[in-house]
């Protein structure tokens, strides 16, 4: 992705591997600054997923590869280090899909760290294929919403949703993006903003509850991440998702979950079998560090909802764009 | 109100005149500190209502009255004062209203502390009533959502959405109630979770984008309180009511406004004709006065969105519990 910073140009991916260690852009001191955390333990990699340094389902997906590479390296017992990174955040399916496929390669005798560089590097293959396909549904002068950051920081580079938006710029496309800010740790503000406003693309914060707001005054097409999607098409993502695809039906907008194959879950058969994490009621409570809630009181904090699979127009997928009745055509890829 | 202070209980409206002066809980500093602003120029009464020292349409149109009080005992150009005080903020309709029936006693030669007296007494006794027809909406055992603040503060004391919840605590219903934060103020955090702790009722603060999660798993009733409300019950509130509204449709929770007579502008057909507020960029990208987006980054910053009429189960009133169509029995009250 494109980083501006202090009027220079530079390229980074969200993760990767290099002198022997993970490199991650830290997501949590976004927008303000811009620091790469250096990890040289595959434990020191758990912590950051499950403190949210590396957020989003492909580059956790991606963060994980490398830890386990990491962990080989270390030689470390393999099974414990999959099991640590497991345990680190439930909803996203990448997680486990990624874990799996490093066992699968050190279990073979793969080189790990080729094995995690080919993972990542597929990632983002799939991310420019899912741009590719998504570009076509948004049109020459639109009014696109977004929801939390399902960008180039959320999957190793380009991104799900924010790939089709791209794309669309880059095709020469005029368009304007409403960016829901994402309470409570505010993603869409710090981060999808940081990386349009790198890309030069129009768009405007809003707080969560204006969505509704704008979306009844002319909103063309919302399009958002995804974390886990079950094979009857429910999917979990980010809390805030559920209300804005129930909007978009009422209004007759499109609703599009912008996702790589490694999200979906045929384990799985409803959404109703999605874990939805909790994280911790400060994430409500304060923000940047102060409390603002009244001492005393407590707060709800899940970080995901789960969208049933009838308010869902389609999955932007690398292999194209699905209806929720046609993920059968998905299984085993 | 009941307002709990370092281990002791005083009694507090939100607005009030002593000693010459229009006193009114500052609203800005709520949670952390309680601090009573003492106002004895109507301009500055002016002020307060256009930076939120007081807020809520209720509150508004009292401090209004007060301030059109304070005008005519300072000997000030009444129509001036008038002009000055209606033009702080737009949406709300008891702003006019009371400015209005001030604007009447005083020509006709009543005496204005009086008059402003009355007209914040009589706020107070319709939202003892709307909090008496309420209750009998809230069964035991159940589970309400509200939005924003729309409680004692907002409304002199008792409040209007907060009424029926008040109520059926007091009638010894259990109940708990889901609080969103509301942003980009947070009043829902700052000052409804302040007031529900005040009270003893259990409730927990969600973010915004968590209320259709939590309306999915189960709520009995929201109740939202109003800022305007035009002839064919189409209704301006808060930002995030709109979302709320749709929602709870979609699920069939019934949905509640609540709010005087005086809510009610029977010169407007519909809620196209409501004029919306926006207010500064900075209350989106900046929280507690620290900035939150990247550098350059726009915000838009509606304050209220407009609820169409049909997906209102009913208003709440003083008068008692009217659907959307039977609006017309209120015209002249």
């Amino acid at each position: 992705m494109r980083i501006r910073l202090n009027g220079t140009v530079i390229e980074r991916r969200a993760v990767w591997f290099e002198s022997g260690k993970v490199m991650m852009i830290d997501q949590r001191a976004l927008p303000h600054r811009f620091e790469v955390a250096e990890l040289d333990r595959h434990e020191d990699v758990a912590e950051a997923i499950r403190n949210m340094t590396v957020r989003g389902a492909p580059s956790i997906g991606a963060a994980a590869a490398y830890g386990m590479a990491l962990a080989a390296m270390e030689n470390a017992d393999i099974e414990g280090a999959a099991g640590l990174l497991k345990g680190t955040r439930p909803t996203a399916n990448d997680l486990f899909h990624a874990v799996d496929h490093m066992l699968r390669c050190i279990r073979s005798g793969g080189d790990p760290l080729s094995s995690a560089d080919a993972y990542a590097n597929d990632i983002v293959d799939r991310c420019l294929s899912i741009g590719k396909h998504g570009a076509d549904l948004i049109r020459d002068d639109s009014k696109v919403m977004t929801h939390c950051n399902a960008g180039a920081l959320a999957a190793v580079d380009v991104g799900t949703a924010l790939a089709p938006i791209r794309m669309a710029r880059e095709m020469g496309k005029d368009l304007f993006v409403y960016v829901s800010e994402t309470r409570p740790r505010l993603q869409g503000m710090r981060l999808t903003s940081w990386e349009l406003r790198n890309e030069g693309i129009r768009h405007a914060v809003i707080a969560d509850g204006a969505s509704g707001h704008f979306m009844r005054k002319g909103v063309d097409i919302v399009i958002v991440g995804a974390d886990r999607i079950a094979s009857n098409g429910d999917f979990a993502n980010k809390i805030g998702t559920y209300e804005k695809a129930v909007l978009a039906r009422e209004l007759g907008i499109p609703f599009y979950a912008a996702a790589p194959v490694s999200t979906f879950d045929f384990s799985i058969s409803s959404g109703e079998s999605i874990p939805i994490e909790s994280r911790e009621e400060s994430e409500v409570t304060e923000i940047e560090g102060r409390r603002i809630a009244p001492e005393g009181v407590k707060a709800l904090n899940p970080s995901f909802d789960v969208t049933p699979s009838k308010y869902v127009t389609g999955f932007v997928t690398e292999i194209g764009i699905l209806g929720p009745s046609e993920l059968e055509r998905l299984r085993g890829r």
